[in-house]
């Protein structure tokens, strides 16, 4: 978990980060939340009263209007009401948003998607997923389902994914697919850096022997990252955005090594790629995307007048 | 050409299609249409004084705002202020708009989307586009080339396209890629029906076989409904609309022996597709919706009070 504090315009004043253990039921994280901030409001010298509004983001399927979260498959929380909870544990009123959202809208507020009008957040780590900003707001979809890139088909018939379907983004450059690569190739007895490593292989520690010249390595980076570009060159010609921020452990620790074949396969994918001027870029904030987004997500609760001031 | 007069409300009062033939500077294409305009008044007994605004749609690449066309190929034109062009030679208003997105919102004014937030209008015939309403709004990308759907890949290293790339959905399920199939099958030497067509076999012909139960032709329509279905299945995991209604010559016309090999497609590809009660749907208004589109675009230059009267 990680938690901050920022001024009505952004600047973050304290964060911490904390490892939630087997403390995830929602009275857990909530009772864990409300000491962290009292911890960073000690170590910045202000007050409960100080604080406007609270953002939650997470991973999982829920309703940002009303505040509800259907279905958190990490934390293993299904119908969580976690404003009500919120307002009654914390005495704060609560803002949740999608992560892929928050990243998004962080980016925007403070990070390499400032003063933009139109672009896509992507997160590439375990999985896939992105965060629409058209005309300066979060497109949510119709049911709230929209950006589920790492869902979109790009090669039928290929690996299967965790959500059943075959081909999907996520099953060919996730986290978990640079993982699996790997293991396969471990398995076929190819010559690789990797048979050094202890216990299981990260994707990071794919993306560190590629950087090394391992040349196995290397090539199951350069696949991901061409079938990334080609599932982000589809989303590119139905959305036609101003710019691609790519960020999650991946996406921005790894944007070096991958953007070389995301780019061979936007020349390949895209048309009028050249011409187009978007910009793609590794994302500003890093791990604190989410944040600042949730920051930024809950000045919606602020009172009109503060909403005005920050509003830029 | 099509033609045709509507009230401010969108009820047509008179519509007249002409071929046009040579005629196709845009001198010859305003003359014309000037005569057509006078004949339809005439016709319902109106004077050129009640005509508020026009709306004029066609393919190619423009820029909405200014109303410039910039390059339209079946014309031949390049560069064409056809807002200057039609103010000397009509003495009227006018505003363009790309082909996908008039009739997205002609189907959304009168037709098959009213009422509608959120929807896709894709438009299958001789290519594939699509018009994209989000929040009764007309998305148009950020430099006007969003809705591409026709070029998204839907099989890496598949057929050519028209555009220069392989596997375009435009490649795999358009009226050319119908056509492209049938004759292909007819050189193997394969027993239809198609044989015993004179000239050219068009889509609509390999669609009426179909109807008729000729299995080559059932083939080949199946093949084109699936990889439409597949293509726009990563459109629905993109921006999870309402409804997606399908026009064109196809789409509207073949829409009864397109629609199962798409829901089969739907099926394999789409998360949540059962549970997500999105409408798919043939267009309401056929050839018609280019035209109503064209019409309710160009409300946008009538009087304010006008358009607080139209905009229900």
């Amino acid at each position: 978990m990680l938690v901050g504090l920022t001024t009505l315009d952004g600047e973050l004043l304290a964060s911490e980060k904390y490892i939630l253990g087997g403390r995830v039921s929602p009275d857990d994280v909530l009772d864990d939340l409300d000491a962290a901030l009292n911890r960073l409001l000690a170590r910045v010298g202000r007050f409960r009263g100080d604080i406007t509004a609270l953002g939650f983001c997470t991973t999982g399927v829920m309703d940002v209007d009303a505040g509800l979260i259907y279905m958190n498959h990490n934390m293993g929380w299904a119908e969580v009401r976690l404003r009500e909870l919120a307002m009654v544990r914390l005495g704060l009123p609560i803002v949740i948003e999608m992560d892929a959202n928050a990243a998004a809208l962080g980016e925007h507020w403070r990070g390499a998607a400032h003063g933009l009008e139109h672009f896509v957040y992507v997160i590439v780590g375990t999985g896939i997923g992105a965060g629409i900003l058209l005309g300066r707001r979060i497109w949510r979809g119709a049911r709230g389902a929209a950006g589920e890139v790492g869902h979109t088909v790009v090669l039928p018939g290929g690996p299967l994914c965790g959500c059943g379907k075959h081909g999907c983004l996520e099953a060919l450059a996730s986290g978990l697919a640079i993982q699996r690569k790997a293991t396969a190739a471990l398995k076929l007895g190819r010559a690789t850096i990797l048979e050094s490593l202890e216990g299981d292989i990260s994707a990071q520690a794919v993306a560190d022997a590629a950087r090394g010249g391992d040349s196995v390595a290397r090539q199951i980076m350069d696949e991901a990252g061409y079938y990334l570009g080609l599932g982000l060159s589809n989303l590119v010609t139905l959305l036609d955005p101003q710019a691609l921020v790519l960020g999650g452990g991946l996406g921005w620790g790894a944007f070096d090594v991958l953007e070389a074949p995301m780019r061979r396969a936007f020349d390949e994918h895209l048309n009028y790629w050249a011409d187009r001027k978007m910009l793609l870029t590794r994302a500003a904030l890093g791990e604190y995307a989410g944040l600042y987004g949730a920051a930024r997500a809950a000045l919606d609760l602020a009172p009109g007048h503060l909403q005005q001031e920050v509003r830029r």
